[in-house]
């Protein structure tokens, strides 16, 4: 039931990721056909420079125009690729005003306007697909927000940028620091020339936003979830960790609280277990974890960025966006009706690992146990090391609030006998 | 945009994941409806034992008429979790025919009959969907059918069986040998009183089919799988693996020949590297690892088996087929396209690690790798311990064809030198 007139998809933006759609879409064409039930046809091609050779694109494709080229009105399916706030989002607006549907891989636009551009699509009946947005190739906003669509997601823990798990992966297995991590992560190729996105965590937290969003069914903003990045963490950290039995990851963390009547999404460095799934996860790779009522525990492992992972996604939504037009249909919309209040860091309890320098006297363990229990803080562990008059303090807590933990740390610091607070560092995966 | 009339659901079987089925959907029933887009309502259920007590179900709905039930014509969905290859594909056809979608958990009848039964369905228009039948709660047929459409699966390797995986890791982490192993999961509830479905790896064979079929776009039944249990791995072929840096799971593989021209599958125990994502997959647990053209190397980890993680992908399909209907659309169907032939074990590929009993005489090894010489199986490494006027020899291949390896062991077997072949081992996941 092969229907012969093909669907017409414009691409925007024909970097690494676009041209290796459009590659697939030439090399593929007889296999999307088959699964889509229609040929494909790539219609147009917007780019910023023109003259560049694109190897297997024709050049007559080829436009600087983006505009012109989503409003032809002949357009089954936008692609875009470009990254970024704007042009993007007001191509995919006029996109969807034109009559197609859009599949995205911008994780910074859908994280800071998704809930609008949803609203533009439903309002034509059209589909706005990006499982692209967040980590690469890894099938996890379609089985989050379709296969886990009769269950219930109380967390989800996720790897999710690849540059910063290189790098901490490298500090853990060398015992590195973290600039010469850094270093050896730009020389391959793994970091670019400004990290900070990445090693801040800017990267990780518009993931964070989109992640929670779908696994809560409330909306939820780039400015709602907390972010640290990991420029602080040191080789000592990892010790520290080793001793535990942990390692310690960048982590997009978001959850339902306790009773259930809100969430939170963050980012930070994050100590877990070595029996943990994740603390397993190698080199640039990306994985999340969720946890729900009834699945119990799952995890979605793979390449979290590059060309061809980015590529495989579009497509897998391109196919899905595709057999939608064909049948008159739209896929899942923006489902946000929990509507669930969005939490302050404040109010996220965990467990901690804090290492203190003290002065080497008797006493000091007592002053620093009293003021612990003074803010509610109970104590899981304490080790206690002495060198030369100075001596370190390492606590582990139970869960607490990160209220009461920064109360905490801020009455410990004025303690004559702590010279120093050394890390600060949440405990998680347990 | 709420619709105010339910979507009627009949449940066929009321076990432990009928039952859980049954609690969700009425524990659950406002976020199920918003997400639906219209509220589901539990319409019947039948049963085997009508006079058993189901909390939480109205006995009116239990009737152990199944047939009239789904003959009823009022009925959108039927969830069919009995199991079993009759009376449910009868149950299934004739709900195809009386206009409902069917949501199933029914690996044995999938894999022997999912492509008549994909034929009924898309006769009359409606879904067949069965996420539940593969690897539990984990996301895996969903991802595979949709997420990859637009990518070239090349192979699939899976723990899809919890029970055996829980005693390899047993005798892996103990030292246990297979009837001790065994014995505790019986114990524990994971190996049912006759365990020879899970350990002769029938459970795995029908999975494999399934997957082999959604990831090559290709018909592959339950006969064209070869299939080898886990009963005859012993605690010395843990103690080889470990000096290969390897641990022993029971594997499914689904693989395209290298040429793209054919495909296999096929379940066997198989060594496999410490390093691979797999081999750290613990317990009952269930993963399975997917190798890609464009989005390189992807793992779905999770429960694969009990009642609650089993209902969370039975739900999640029930979420997708219910907006279906609303939608009067289908989701994808079969898609057998490719049809490309299934080529028997003989022609499958891999590596080996071989355990002789050999006379400790000169002259030994060089008969030995003669045979593999003139069999064209080429040796990686090879280890010789004597003890005793015995020795053994271990030997690892490069990769070879599963005929030329049958063809060199015939060899050895009748070399005077060889006392016996203490095992045979495929090495996978390099």
């Amino acid at each position: 039931m092969m229907r012969t007139r093909p669907l017409k998809v414009a691409l925007l933006g024909c970097g690494v990721v676009g041209s290796e759609v459009a590659r697939i879409m030439t090399t593929h064409a007889a296999d999307l056909a088959a699964r889509i039930g229609a040929p494909v046809e790539l219609a147009g091609v917007a780019v910023r420079r023109p003259d560049k050779v694109r190897e297997g694109i024709d050049p007559a494709l080829v436009t600087t125009d983006a505009t012109a080229l989503v409003k032809r009105g002949d357009i089954d399916v936008v692609v875009e690729v470009i990254g970024g706030v704007e042009p993007a989002r007001t191509l995919i607006t006029t996109a969807f005003e034109h009559g197609a549907s859009v599949v995205s891989a911008n994780k910074a636009l859908l994280a800071q306007d998704g809930a609008a551009l949803h609203a533009v699509a439903e309002e034509h009946g059209r589909d706005l697909y990006y499982e692209a947005a967040v980590a690469g190739a890894i099938p996890l906003i379609r089985p989050l927000r379709e296969s886990l669509a009769g269950d219930k997601v109380n967390r989800v823990l996720g790897i999710v940028n690849g540059t910063t798990n290189f790098i901490l992966d490298k500090m853990d297995s060398t015992g590195a620091g973290y600039q010469e991590a850094l270093d050896e992560a730009t020389a391959l190729g793994y970091a670019e020339a400004d990290p900070t996105a990445d090693v801040e965590g800017f990267d990780a937290a518009a993931k964070a936003a989109i992640l929670a969003g779908i696994a809560f069914h409330t909306r939820v903003r780039l400015d709602d979830v907390y972010r640290e990045g990991m420029t602080e963490v040191t080789a000592a950290d990892f010790a520290s960790a080793k001793e535990m039995g942990c390692t310690i990851k960048l982590l997009a963390i978001c959850e339902r609280a306790a009773d259930g009547g809100s969430v939170t999404a963050r980012v930070h460095p994050a100590m877990i277990p070595l029996t943990h799934p994740l603390a397993s996860v190698r080199g640039a790779y990306n994985a999340v974890f969720v946890e729900s009522d009834a699945a119990g525990q799952l995890m979605f492992y793979g390449p979290g960025a590059g060309g061809s992972p980015t590529a495989s996604a579009v497509l897998g939504d391109l196919v899905a966006v595709c057999r939608n037009r064909l049948s008159d249909a739209t896929g899942p919309g923006e489902s946000a009706y929990a509507a669930l209040p969005v939490s302050s860091m404040g109010e996220v309890v965990t467990r901690y690992h804090i290492s203190l320098d003290v002065a080497d006297k008797p006493g000091v363990l007592a002053q620093v146990a009293t003021v612990f229990a003074e803010h509610g803080v109970s104590i899981d562990t304490v080790r206690q090391q002495g060198k030369d008059g100075e001596a370190s303090l390492v606590v582990v807590t139970h869960r607490a609030s990160d209220a009461s933990l920064t109360g905490t740390v801020e009455a410990l610091r004025k303690l004559d006998t702590v010279r120093g607070v050394a890390s600060i560092m949440r405990v998680e995966g347990e």
